[in-house]
Order: structure tokens, then sequence, then C-alpha cells
């Protein structure tokens, strides 16, 4: 899948866990989750993203879930999994694992403790790239990471490095889209993962919209990006303000914790999030019962 | 007018300063400048904004552009007038004047100093409202004033007051429409008042553009609202691509400091602005010509 | 007084009006409080600052002020006049007459609506100090004037220009003074005027302090100078914590309007501030009286 | 050690690792290191902190490394064992190990990928708490964690849970110090995690500074730790100047990277830090040898 381009909803899943605070994955209802998911029309899944508390799980655990996720696709649409390690190898032992069990691109966010210099960042991308033969999206989200990848150094990256194709905006600015549209003459394929930014982007000419959401509104989230594609501002202007109340509940709360929360509305257990996150409250799950009941 | 709702490009010129630095106002150019605005097509004209070097002016110069400027609108479209004055009695005194010489509406920046609370700035508000019968638009521009006000606020403030009708958002931040979009159902008329964001402020559904811009591009820019009003989103996005590095250009560089070394370039010598503002340097101006012919 | 060099405590009268909104300066009010703080045994006086609304002032009444207090201070202790405009024009204008009234000293803020670049700062600085023989202290206060001024540009103009021999850091960053003081091998003089830094600036090596806190609670404010200077960072550290409510609360509520109170509480009738700003609440009131009681 | 009470210089070893990327804890340098702190004074000795890549070790390196380091101290000086992890889970593991080994406190820090509200900060300070009997130190490092403890919430934690008996506080800014001290009237220990507010923090009445720098220049350290003991401010001040540029360039080149360039100038091999991290380049080392030269 050399020539991999993503268009579209590109959906995250949680991770569902078991029961109780040692839980494991809960493998059954991943696969539920991700039916559920192309069922309603996604272009793509990508597990193990930040939705799908990749950095809260130990090795074991994560290897399990990209196996449950990757067979759940089965190749029905692309599969993008998230690789986001404080440590180069931890990251390329990851990415590594995920091309072997089936993925079709790895996304990468380099997490940060120490601040990372661009020489490292460099580095760093290079070194998983190096380790696998798909295509890597670069994920950019300073509030989770702890660092910021400059447009100017993402396309820098995906001139040197051949199988680095695709860049995953999460700043929620969207004029670092336009910088990267203006470094590349709008050749390079690049996704919103802002939801609350999500009709803007697709203005600005994002390829697609990597979002959970479509765990909880699927039908609104897909009608946006039709609109979009079919041109139609208007349309797209109003699904977005009709979705934008339960776009930015999620966001504010936590993914994970709001995600969780909204699935069990939906009737689909897939567990609490990992401690320390907590699960959400219960006035903020009585506010997103309402907010989920005014947009379907 | 107190049904005045705008709509579309609202241009902004600068204010034309004769040779010298103790050079006064220079009312030919200024009514050169807005005739030209008007034969290009903008919607309404706003004199003595940001880009008007309105805090700049002495009170004299302040008011001889206000009268050069209305009466070269003549009322053929609209005419805002700019109100941005640390003091409420140099702003009431200013609104006031406005007014009288046939302003159709105020927009109302409240500068500071020492930082304002929502009691100070809700005062301020309503005392240069109450002052004037016209409309008055909120200005919300927080680089240069210093001040930061919320959505909620300033709806808050059009609830309370009745001819505080408009607002013009120039933070840069699309999620500030969205909210005041959300606060009001859709009803206030908000505009954008950062160039860069245009074509997203308008997928956003703002009613307006207020922008320098027309000064130097006014076909492109009236082209993006055109395609806008169309709901042609590809059209759109494409002639605002093209006209998005002179946007960023005349924003980096200080709108007084481009947009008169831009007009120099289209043979309109508006003079240079007020020290300590210093004129466009030389790289910087053959860069500009360089982005003018490649994009008008 | 070429050779002047500050040092300690620099005190900052408010600049009192008399009643109702269109009161003028109220000179008698302001002559009072000179010679009170002159009396406690402040080493030096700034009228004007941005405790004295200089900004807020029309030209006439800044004369006024500007006579008043020198007329005051009557050449007991050094007089430096803060000089903050917008223009290069009116902050030569203003600077020139300070000189000509007997100032020691002009302190110069370049306050900025667009933001200015280095070139323009140079000039605008290198302008006032040409106008005028007295010396220049940089005045960095970028929370009031919109523009921060590295240590290395301020240590730039100090080499650049003659008069320009000091510098007020009111950033309340205390690295900055560490880089004032290791760019110029701790020749430069500088002064802090971030009221709950007072101790760690003298830690710091700080020439003085520059404060409005001695309109109200002179005593301590002295008596921690005193223990500076004689190395006691026992009892500096002591009397520091003391006053620090005071000097937390004056300086979150806003200087003129938090010392224009507690004048009000101690005898003195100063009047209130200029319009947008409000006087005191009495909640705000209330809490400052208590706080005063306590430190005294 | 109910009543531990830490003072002074609190020294913080990097954790050496064997050549190669692979390479794992170096536990015969760890001890030489250790020693080598003790025997220049230092009053405590925090393995497994933010300088000893705590984060970046797997769990089998970590516990080699809390081993090796507490046999190294041996109960000559109480040693303080660094907790940063992002799950509960594995916090809790760490800490318990730590106490096991002889650790005589741990210190917390909360690292997030997903921000975490107080709710969850209370939460899993207080799990971790409650796993061991040793006191706890708050470890407040938004640089490095993602999330910012206010002092409010501090305090709040260590008067509700016993063993919770010390911050430190590593976000630069000496208001914060202030607000610790006012609000436990100056009773909570806290502790300075920020090399270049060394002097100021002392100033503001830090029991002790935790800092790496020992590791490199041990002796002008403990030097102002002992002027400020004696109360001489201005001989603080002499040798905290002296030491500036020294502390200033390992923070900003990062501890692990800057402190392992230094050691081996030293003539101590502790290795390379972890990928992502890379060493210190030529240019680099060769400034830090330089600094060392004009400190020690």
């Amino acid at each position: 899948m050399a020539g991999l381009v993503l268009e579209g909803i590109i959906a995250y899943p949680v991770t569902p866990f078991a029961p109780g605070e040692a839980g494991g994955v809960d493998t059954a209802a991943l696969t539920t989750l991700v039916d559920r998911l192309i069922d309603a029309g996604c272009h793509a899944i990508a597990p193990l993203g930040s939705t799908g508390e990749s950095a809260y799980l130990d090795d074991q655990e994560w290897y399990t879930t990209a196996e449950a996720a990757l067979a759940a696709v089965a190749r029905r649409v692309p599969a993008v999994v998230g690789v986001a390690d404080l440590t180069t190898r931890n990251a390329v032992r990851r990415a590594r694992f995920a091309e072997q069990a089936g993925a079709d691109a790895v996304m990468v966010l380099p997490q940060s403790y120490w601040k990372l210099d661009e020489r490292e960042v460099v580095r760093h991308f290079t070194a998983v790239a190096d380790a696998v033969s798909v295509p890597v999206m670069i994920y950019n989200n300073p509030a989770t990471s702890g660092i910021d990848l400059s447009p100017e150094l993402m396309v820098s990256l995906v001139g040197q490095v051949e199988n680095i194709t695709m860049v995953k905006e999460s700043s929620g600015d969207v004029q670092r889209m336009h910088r990267l549209a203006q470094l590349t003459d709008g050749e390079l394929p690049f996704y919103n993962g802002s939801n609350p930014l999500a009709l803007e982007a697709f203005a600005a000419g994002a390829a697609g919209w990597c979002t959970a959401a479509p765990c909880l509104i699927p039908g609104p989230v897909l009608a946006l990006h039709r609109a979009v594609r079919d041109g139609d501002l208007d349309a797209a202007r109003e699904v977005f303000y009709r979705q934008l109340p339960v776009l930015e509940f999620i966001l504010r709360g936590g993914l994970p914790t709001t995600v969780k929360a909204g699935l069990a509305l939906l009737g689909l257990d897939a567990g609490t999030p990992r401690r320390p996150l907590l699960p959400l409250d219960e006035p903020g799950t009585a506010r997103l019962a309402e907010l989920l009941a005014a947009t379907a």
C-alpha cells in the first residue's frame, strides 16, 4: 500500500477495558466498535490513538489491542495504528509490530519529557520510518505530547524520508494548515485532528478528519464530509453547527473519558479509562446524554 | 439607519499624511482612496480603524479625517467610523463627532493601559453607545488593544444596550466565532477582522470581512466574498489561497506600514505612518511588489 | 545631574483628581502626597508613571501634573518623570517639557498599538533621549505597554545612546534581571517595577525598587530596603512577607484604583481614577482596609 | 523516618548507561557518582528524577537503578526516589518498590497525556501516598509533566493526606513559593527545582534546592546554601552569579544531556541519554568545558 492516500473520515475507536481497575483489554467490545464504525461508512480506522489510550497501555496490552483492531478491520478499509512513545526504542518496536500485524500506515507522535530539538525529532521520525515499509503519518499534537512540530519541520521530514507521506495537525490552529498547503503547493495531504475545527479545516483543504466522534455521532460526522466533498458550504455549515456541542463536550472532558461514557449511553460497555483518568461524573454524563439526543 | 446590517467587504482605508514628520492629514489622497474602494465594489467603508492609525492622531487630525472620509463616501455605501480611545471621555467625544458628521455606525475598541475588568468594559461601551443613536459595533482586537473581550461578554452587551448590534472579532480564533453563533442562535451578525482567517470565518458564518486588503487587491477580496455568497467552497478556497501571501504579508508588517507602501507601488502616495512606526524598508517593499504582481 | 544614579526606594505618587468625572488635576493633594513620601524617607519621586495615570491625561493635564510634582519635590530628592506616549512626537514634547520643568531624569515607556520592531524601538528611544540632556531610564512593562523589550535590546540602547543610563524592569521575571547583570558585568543599574518581586529583585542585585506602595505603607517598604542594604536576609524576608498581601492586592486591582482607595482610607482624598477605570468597590475597599491595618 | 524534613542541597544523579543504544544501567558508574555527591557534602540524594531519565526506563531498568542508588547511599544521607508515571498503577508499583528498597521518601510527579482535573490529581496522589508509609514530596514541573499544580491544590493535598509533607516547585515562578508560604504560614517546607532561581528561592524561604548541578559543580552549589544559611546576602549573590552560566546552560540543553556530557569532561563516563535524546554536540561540549573551567 505504498500509494495509500487516506481521504474522508478516519475514525478513532477507544480501547475498551474489562471491569475493575486491573481489567485488561476487552477485545470483543473493540471488535463491536470497529464493526459499527465501518458499517456507518467511516473511511479508515485508527486504533491506539490518543483516544485509544495508547500511552497508558503496557506493551502486552498494546500488542493485544493492535492485533484485535486489525483483525476486526479485516482490510475492509485502511487501518492506521498510532505509535506514541517516549523512547525511540519502543516506538520502533511498536511500529514494527503494527506493520507485521497488518497496519496500512502508522501515525507517529513524538512524546516528550525533556524537550526535543529539531535534530532529535528528525532522528526519532527517521528511525521509526526506516523500521517499517508502510506509510508514516506525522502527528502534531502539542497539547498531549508536549512538543510542537512546525509546518516547516514536518514538510522537511516529508521531503527527506520516502515513507513519511502524511501530516495530522491537531494544534487547532488553521494557519498551520495554510502553511502546510503553501509549503507544498497543496500537494501534501494533511488531516485535521481538532474536532471543533472540522468545518474550517475542510474549508482550508484538509484531506480528512481524524476523529473519535463517529463512535457517538457517525451520521452528522459523515454528513459534514459529504457536504464538503460536494462543495456545498451552506449544508456543511448547518450540519457542523448541529454537531459542534458534542464535539466541544467530548474534547473538553478528555476523549477516552467522554467517549467511553457516551458509548455506555448508546449501549456499548467499553469500561472506564485508565487511572489516573476517572470516568465521567454523573452531571457530565447527563449533559452528554442531552447533547447526543439533540444531535443524532 | 437603525436597521443597518452590514454585509460583505467592509474596507479600511489608511489615513494618508502629507510629506514630512509633521505632515498633516492628506484629505485629497484619502478621497481618492475612498473612491477607489467604492468603485471596486466594497460594501462599506470604515475610516479610522487600526489601519487608519486612529490611535496615533491628535484630536484635530482625527476630526479632519472623519469629516473628509465621510464626505468622500457621500452615503454611496454605509460608513463605519472607528473609535479607539484610552479614556471614556474621549471615546464619547469622538463617537458624537462621527455621528454628527454622518457616520452610519461606530466601531468601538476599548483600548487599555491598566487592564479593565468586566464592569469597566460594560460602563465604557454603555457610555459610548448612550452618547449616539447610530449602531455600535464592538471591536475585539486583543493584540492591539491589550484587552480580550469574551464572546459571553460581547453577547451580554448586545443584549443590554439597544444600539450595540454587531461584533467584529479580530482575535484570529475561529472558535470565538462559533461561540458567538451558538450564544445567539446565529442571530448576531459578526465580522471577521483577521485577514488570514478570511476563508474560514466566512465558512463559520461571518456576515462580513473587515479588511484593509481592498486598498491593494480589491479584486481577489471581492471574489472571495462572491464565491462564499454563492456557496461555492472550491472557488472560495482557490481565490483565498491565491491572495493569502498578500494577506499574511500586510498583517505581519503592520497594516499602516505595509498598506501605505503598497499604495505607493500602485501609484497613490499616502505618505508614511506616524512615528515610531517607520516606512516599510526596501527589501520589504520589493517583496510586496512581487506578491502584488503575483496576486492581482 | 549627568552622573545621577538612583538607589533605594523610588516612589510613584498617583495623580489626584478633583471630584466629578470632569475633575481636573488636584495639585494641592499631589503636593501633600509628595511631601508625605519625602518625609517618610523615599529616595526619589517619580510622577506620571503608570500609577500616575500618565496615559490617561490630556496634554494640559500632563503639563500641570509635571510642574506641580516637580515644584513639590523642590529638589529635596531626585525626581524622575514618566513619559509614556504612543507617538514619538508627543513623547519628545513631554520629555522636553519635563526637563525644562526640572526633572532629574525621564523614564520612557514605548507604548504600542501596532507592534514595534527593534528598529522602531531604537528610533523612538533615540529620538526622546536626543531631545533632552537628563538621563533616560528605559521602562519595560509589557503588561501595560504591549511591547516587551529584551535585556539584549535594552543593553544595546544603553551602549548606543549616552544619556540612556538605567533600566526599570517590570516584567516580573527575575531571569531578565540576571541577564541584565550578566550582559553588563553588573555595571548597569537596574530597578524593579514588579511589587511582588521586591525581595527577590533586591537579592538579584537591583539598585532600587520603583513602587507606589509607599503611598500606603512607607514604613515596611523602606524597612525592606534597609534590611537588604545591611545584607540581613532573614530580616528582609520577614518584612517582605509582612507587606506582601498589600503589594499583591494593589497590583491585582490596578495601582491607580487601589492606591487612590487606600489614600482615602488614610485620610488623603485623591479622587477617583479616570474612566473607564472605576473606583475600588466596597468589598475591595473593606479588604484593603484590613490589609493596611495588618501591615502598618 | 516519619519526621523526615529535608534541608539544603538535594542532589540529583543522572542514570549512567553502558555503551551502545541497547546499553543497560551502569550501576558501577552510578555508585561512583553517588559517592562523589555525598563526599562533596550534599544533604540528600534523589535518584530517578527528571535528570535520572526516570520516564525513559523500562520497569526492570528502573528497579535496578533504584536498588543500586539506595545501596550506594547506604543511609549516609536521606534518599528520595522519584516516581513519575503516566498511570496510577505503575506509580503505585514503583513507589512501593522504592520504599521496600530503602527510600526515605518518594517524590511524585503526575505525568499527563490527557489533562488531569483536580479530582484526578487528588486521586493519583492519594493512591500513591496510601501505598507507602514514607513521606511523599509533591513535584510540580509543568514543563516536563504537562500538568501544572496550583499552590492551593498542593497545600490541600498536604492537609488531606498525612504522609504528603513536602512540595518541590519547578515552575520557575517565585510567586508560587510566596503563595505556598502564605497558605501555610510558612510551615510547609518547599524546595526549589528551578536551577536559575536558586538564589531567589532561598531568599523566599525555600528549605532546599533540588538540583543536578552538584554532579558538575558541587563546591559553588554548597557555598550558595551556606551563605544563605548564614544570612549573608552579598556572599550568596556573588557565588550565585558565578555559577549561573553553568546553571543556565545545563537547564537549557536538557539536564540528562548536559550533565552526562559534563561528567565525561570530569572523567566519569555516564554514557549517553536515551533516544530520542541525543548526546551533547561538539560545540556545546566545548562551551560547557569553558563554563565549568570558569566556575569551579
